[in-house]
């Protein structure tokens, strides 16, 4: 018997409490484990002791955890040094997991919190640590590889496709030329951009052109595109990720691109910049929409499936170590699109840590856009069902956060 | 008997259509009409006559449309002329009236639609016409006088508010001191933005401040509001309209401002021009999010009330004009926000058509910068409520307008 560290971190989702809340589930389950200690604001709330005891959540707690939207315990972007520049940090931390009698270590994150999974578990062994290290994925992205699709992808798949099914029916509504562009989150990966492409549901043809990050932009043929298609109708909708890039590897929203500390570009803006090239280009009315952070957190139209998943990996993950298993990633593996289904295994957090999986060229047009029906084949169990939030006055009624505002 | 006209005008909304089925519902169950056209693209649809017939939606396809966001007829941007200035225009427009055997016209839109209805039924007077004319009010910016609220709105509050509660979790996760700029729609009244404070459930605090364009914006006092603001949590969302302007009465996002045909500034970027304001004054992190056209169509998230609401304003404009009423607005009164309870009458078009109902100056706090116990009071019934959408191949279950996509 030991005790159970859960953790969050990296960029929040919808399903990343549904993961926790399988963590929790789990490890109370659990024959294995004693008490689940919730650190605040990832590794850098166990350095300082700042623990939440879930040990007493029950079912009903557990129920309104899995779909209250972003990390409930807080996030932080701290980066794990090499041990053997600072083995300080690594000692301190493992002292501290010694105090509170820590036999696993559970950190639920992108691929950041997976490379510091794969140096607490290298250290461990090191050191002939019996503590197990598991990472349990979440990233709206899917850009993580090892994993058939990323936890909070779906529910953040679910949020585009019905939001363009909703600008579509806004958009239809004028017989002027009219061009609108929505702009998608995904930095260097077009998965959630491609995903618009779910909006088309038998009556709405929209959107009309998809761009995605994987292949270069060229403004000239953009233009080009939207001449055709407006030769077709009216009411042209266009999504773009905010990371497509010029012929040169120059990002479109380029003005604004700053590098955060893990040298990713924050950028905004390509939906804009499109919006005043089309304007100077083609002088017709035109609009451009960044669907921005509801994305990741608007989780009263979460993917029941997506949300079922990122539990069940939380689960998993207990599991797996349960059975002694340390230094890896909970994974799925697709074994059928349809009907879909799927079997768990432990992904490698070698291959997983700092690579980024893009989306394969022939799941993308000829023309370079729009997606091909691979992708929608591979899309559409993704964003299937819908979970039953519960509303108090009005609001969806999720789990108070208080800890994180009084912070 | 005769039959029915009924169009749509000006920018759709989620509840639109609530209304517009409220008319066929209303002219289809009546004794006093026949069949029910949809003119498409509002009044220049009648000229055009170009109409559907409307007379064998049955139950379903009503229930259907009642949920369906957007202007399911299509809209446009017509200004009717002054009769005088213009009589042929009214001429063509009542022979067109006159060959489809019209006994009443139905305009659903906002202040522009209710101008048409004032001309027409003023030149139907003058020309001695038994034509009952009808407007059946609509606009999320809840802007019109002699009405207690639009029909809309409560659906676009309840999506802000959401949101709002929804961006609270997702920026509450970090312990570094982050500034979030929410972007709401609203040119002249500060109703969306105000309803953000309906968001505060218990647990969530935010937005910390908020500022409606009925007052001047000081950028100082904004900077010292906000430093103010951080010395009581990190983490500060504010909810700001997109057209608040500074003590000159020049717009915050001036650079982008751009009039339509109605004389209307096209905003966009009050959030921008503050995120950049902000981070260059406090160099602290600041992200804006414009929350944008998903305000007026995310009928996912309707609010029941509203659209309840706005069917029975339809359905009451149709028995009004039964009574052989003519040239009005279908209105409601508030007779107790709690209980919340309210009555019809009939508006008065001549206040309405160019006024606008801004929010009064006792329900914005002294500081200009949050609103008050009243506007609460007032807000809090309209977003009551969820309409049970169905969900098919994982996104919403609309009423399919391919009449719209093929225009």
């Amino acid at each position: 018997m030991g005790n159970v560290i859960v953790a969050q971190s990296g960029g929040p989702t919808t399903a990343i409490n549904a993961s926790l809340a399988g963590v929790v589930r789990g490890a109370i389950e659990s024959q294995k484990y004693d008490k689940v200690y919730g650190a605040l604001h990832g590794i850098s709330g166990v350095f300082a002791e700042n623990f939440m005891d879930m040990s007493d959540f029950d079912d009903e707690k557990l129920k309104l955890l899995y779909q209250t939207p972003s990390s409930y315990l807080g996030s932080c972007r701290y980066k794990m040094p090499q041990p053997e520049e600072d083995p300080a940090t690594y000692e301190k931390l493992f002292e501290i997991f010694k105090k509170y009698d820590v036999a696993a270590f559970f950190y639920n994150g992108g691929n950041d919190s997976m490379d510091t999974i794969a140096k607490l578990a290298a250290y461990g062994k090191k050191v002939d640590s019996p503590i197990r290290f598991a990472g349990v994925p979440k990233t709206i992205d899917n850009d993580l590889v090892s994993i058939d699709h990323t936890p909070g992808f779906g529910s953040a798949a679910k949020y585009i496709a019905s939001s363009m099914l909703e600008i579509a029916h806004d958009t239809a509504v004028y017989k002027v030329p009219c061009v609108t562009i929505v702009e998608i989150m995904g930095r260097d990966a077009g998965w959630l951009t491609a995903s618009a492409c779910l909006a088309r549901n038998g009556y709405n043809p929209t959107p009309s052109l998809i761009y995605l990050p994987e292949l270069p932009f060229h403004r000239h043929q953009f233009i080009e595109d939207l001449k055709k298609e407006l030769e077709v109708r009216n009411d042209v909708v266009v999504a773009v990720s905010e990371g497509i890039r010029d012929e040169n590897g120059i990002y479109i929203s380029a003005k604004s691109a700053v590098a955060d500390k893990f040298g990713h570009a924050q950028l905004s803006g390509a939906g804009k910049t499109l919006e005043n090239l089309v304007k100077n280009e083609l002088h017709i009315k035109c609009r451009s929409v960044e669907l921005n952070i509801l994305q990741r957190c608007a989780a009263h139209i979460a993917s029941a499936q997506d949300l079922k998943e990122s539990e069940e990996l939380g689960r998993q993950a207990v599991r797996f170590t349960e059975e002694g298993n340390t230094g890896f990633m909970s994974s799925l593996r697709r074994t059928s699109d349809a009907p879909y289904t799927y079997e768990f295994e432990m992904g490698n957090l070698a291959e997983i840590a700092n690579a980024i999986k893009e989306v394969p060229r022939e799941w993308i047009n000829e023309a370079g856009n729009d997606v091909t029906q691979e992708m929608v084949d591979y899309l559409k169990p993704l964003i299937q069902g819908e979970v039953p939030v519960a509303y108090k006055d009005g609001l969806p009624a999720y789990l108070p956060v208080d800890h994180l505002f009084n912070a």
